[in-house]
């Protein structure tokens, strides 16, 4: 019986999700649903890298969907640079579903958007079971949460098309073995894409904005 | 229908807890619920705590029941430092709950054991929600994550007995205000008891410990 309704839980978020994804596909938007632990350095990712993409020429022009179970924190970050940011606050929730999206995406002024980041709940698990009608699930993962994560939580990397180790700068502070979480993730997805940044100090930015950047290309219409 | 199965879950989870707890207090066992994101560091700071808690007079004797989605990797850990451990592998389930860890506790040596230590999987959110028979949940959060994530995942915060602020030897090279921090938290929770440590390099793990004796000694038969 928790199976049925499980599967029919999932079945109504596909359905909106597809939804969502033949808006999207209208507008030419890519979407990208950014999933992390808490702490991760999600929103700082995203602080580094739309700035960054509006200087491009021709200029990329972004706009997030942040989810949290409370509190406007990331949004306003954004906005303080700003960022178009809409905040969506799940309550006890711990992942974003289409359902939730669906109504403030619609709201965007889609038109002028070229991307869409969706910063989704804090956490390694949840997120990345829910299709919310994106491209492509970026995982990101700090150096501060350490080397084993791929292989203790295999989930997000067997479904994300890149991943994006962020906080390099703690790398001398740490003991976070970057062969070892390379081959974990290697091994748990042979395809996915790697990068190595931090968004604090910028470096490596460059090179994961140039993949948004391809990807945009290879996936519009 | 939703809420139905859902109710059905928690109490089935519920009744199993209640087995639990009476056999931890037949036991004259108490149980600590260890919950965080992960890499907050949780493993090390059992690693840290449970030798001491052995060399206390008279000598505090414990076991880890450890939650991840895959891998060996922290009962390992632990089980290098002769420390009793057992791994539960939940698949892609995101917390623990009473039933997974009921067998597995029972197959401890009971008798032997003062407190048994609940390492749940990494997760700010779920593993909040589900009584396992604890005594009391201790949330680890760690100084990398920064220092708006109890006000964004209050869930937690509400329900832990006490705080414990690990990777303080990080504070040099992050912007963690800690200020911010405690005050979100305590307006989350005024009773909550307070820790700030480095379980890698030691700094603060005694008062920690001299909690977790006093919490032993108010709460065994």
């Amino acid at each position: 019986m928790e199976i049925k309704i499980y599967e029919k839980v999932m079945s109504a978020n596909d359905a909106i999700a597809s939804e969502i994804r033949k808006l999207l596909s209208a507008n030419n938007i890519i979407a990208l649903n950014v999933i992390g632990s808490p702490g991760s350095g999600k929103t700082t990712v995203l602080e580094a890298v739309i700035p960054m993409l509006l200087k491009k020429k021709p200029p990329v022009e972004s706009a997030v969907i942040e989810g949290d179970l409370a509190t406007a924190y990331d949004a306003e970050r954004l906005g303080s640079l700003g960022i178009t940011a809409v905040q969506v606050n799940t309550g006890s929730g711990c992942h974003l579903d289409a359902n939730l999206i669906y109504k403030p995406l619609k709201e965007l002024l889609l038109e002028k958007i070229n991307i869409i980041f969706i910063e989704n709940v804090g956490n390694l698990v949840c997120p990345s079971q829910f299709d919310l009608g994106e491209n492509a699930k970026i995982a990101v993962l700090s150096v501060s949460e350490g080397d084993d994560k791929a292989a203790k939580y295999p989930l997000l990397f067997r479904v994300a098309s890149c991943v994006v180790l962020n906080k390099i700068d703690l790398l001398p502070y740490s003991n976070f073995n970057k062969e070892r979480f390379w081959g974990q993730v290697r091994k748990i997805n042979p395809n996915i894409t790697c990068f190595e940044i931090s968004a604090a100090n910028g470096e490596g930015v460059e090179e994961f904005i140039n993949w948004i950047c391809k990807y945009k290309m290879c996936n519009e219409k």
